[in-house]
């Protein structure tokens, strides 16, 4: 029987944020496919293994996908160990979903090993709590970006976390003040979450489009809501815009 | 300066869902105060520090916080290096705001690792994303509960996840249909995800209580909607209950 090709989360950056047991996965890689987004330093972990980037710059769009389902398949049946390296987890945007069935068509087994998803990964570099006790009881992830290109971005959760929205700001706030939002909701937009060079900054909602600039070209989400807002006292009035960098040192202290 | 305390997440269950980074912080770590569903096995990763269970059976409820609170600050004051380790992801229905805040009150400097909350590892253990390409474009995670203790659930996503359900299956089953979610909505359990003793089960929304038997006294998550239903072919029929345990040799297979 062929070994289970294993799809791991790499988590959403630094590659000291794959779980333990992503790592001694990759470890025992015969070869490895991966997305851009993984962090280059994970190839430490599984030197031995071949590394294929199967991310969007070596392939087109959704012939990239068929050619990835392929390429798992190929390699699986010649007995190789196979892992399947994705960004963040893979259960959440990862399009899991297409390489599962792919390989369920073809009799061959997967195992799933989960990640840090980059709104866990905001929250903790911003020390702002997605839920909040009393006060923000759901957590929503989504992608503001419908497939067909349109945005669609509502009012369902005390917290909203939207996915690969960096680049429709304004028309994101725009689109929250009229689903209900008030304008002066704290917002934060966190690019490169668990990255060394991470950046965050803080707006009013109504302010948004502001942040276009600080994190143009970056993988970035926007947090809106409860979850947005300070807990640190002496960081939680101001809600202008302002930026600060991963470290703790260099966030805003009480 | 005292330096700074850090909060990481372990993680959903077995003790190498933690990250490589967390793992690297424990083992620094004098102390760690540790929540009562964290894996034991992580003390491995810290032989030589401290360890004190601050988990809900060593204190009272709201008493029990103010106490963490306390002796965070007074270990980070006496200079040691002092680890809160959180179950999942301390940044999703951790409390972790309130840790935060007395913190900043006493001054002292923190940092918080992000870690795999329980709705990712559920995903992984049974191999359905919470997200699909076309179909699936939001996940709600929420507790179903409200700090008053009466139920509240809607429909806000293409998958909701509850959180700490476990007990009201029947009522949160009930109140999702008057809702608008159909009766025939996939719907499937997971309790103590990430385990080796994961045990999780499909059922259709309007049957979903007779899981309460199944999962009963254990951590528990429930997936209702898009991202309930199954990948694999062979597997993506038949809406009756189904249970099945962690390892991939035991789950159904096409």
């Amino acid at each position: 029987m062929a070994s289970a090709i294993v799809f791991i989360g790499a988590g959403p950056g630094a590659a000291d944020l794959i779980t333990l047991r992503g790592a001694r996965r990759l470890a025992e890689a015969e070869v490895v496919l991966f997305d851009a987004l993984t962090d280059p330093a994970l190839r430490d972990l599984a030197p031995q293994a071949r590394w294929i980037d199967v991310g969007k710059r070596g392939f087109g769009d959704s012939t990239g996908q068929t050619r990835i389902n392929a390429l798992l398949v190929r390699f699986a049946r010649q007995g190789l160990r196979v892992v399947r390296l994705k960004g963040g987890d893979p259960s959440v945007f990862g399009r899991l979903e297409e390489e599962l069935a792919a390989l369920a068509e073809a009799g061959l087994p997967s195992e799933v090993v989960p990640g840090v998803t980059a709104a866990l990964a905001a929250a903790a570099g911003t020390r702002r709590p997605l839920t909040r006790r009393g006060s923000g009881r759901s957590v929503s992830l989504s992608t503001a970006m419908t497939r067909e290109g349109r945005l669609q971005a509502g009012r369902s959760a005390d917290t909203e976390v939207f996915y690969m929205a960096g680049r429709q700001l304004a028309a994101l706030s725009r689109r929250l003040r009229e689903a209900g939002w008030s304008g002066d909701t704290p917002t934060s937009v966190v690019s490169r979450a668990g990255w060394p060079d991470q950046l965050a900054s803080e707006h009013r909602l109504a302010d948004l489009a502001a942040a276009s600039v600080l994190h143009a070209g970056r993988p970035t989400v926007v947090i809106v809501g409860v979850g947005a807002g300070a807990v640190l006292a002496g960081d939680s009035q101001a809600p202008e815009t302002r930026a600060w960098a991963a470290t703790p040192e260099q966030t805003p202290s009480p």
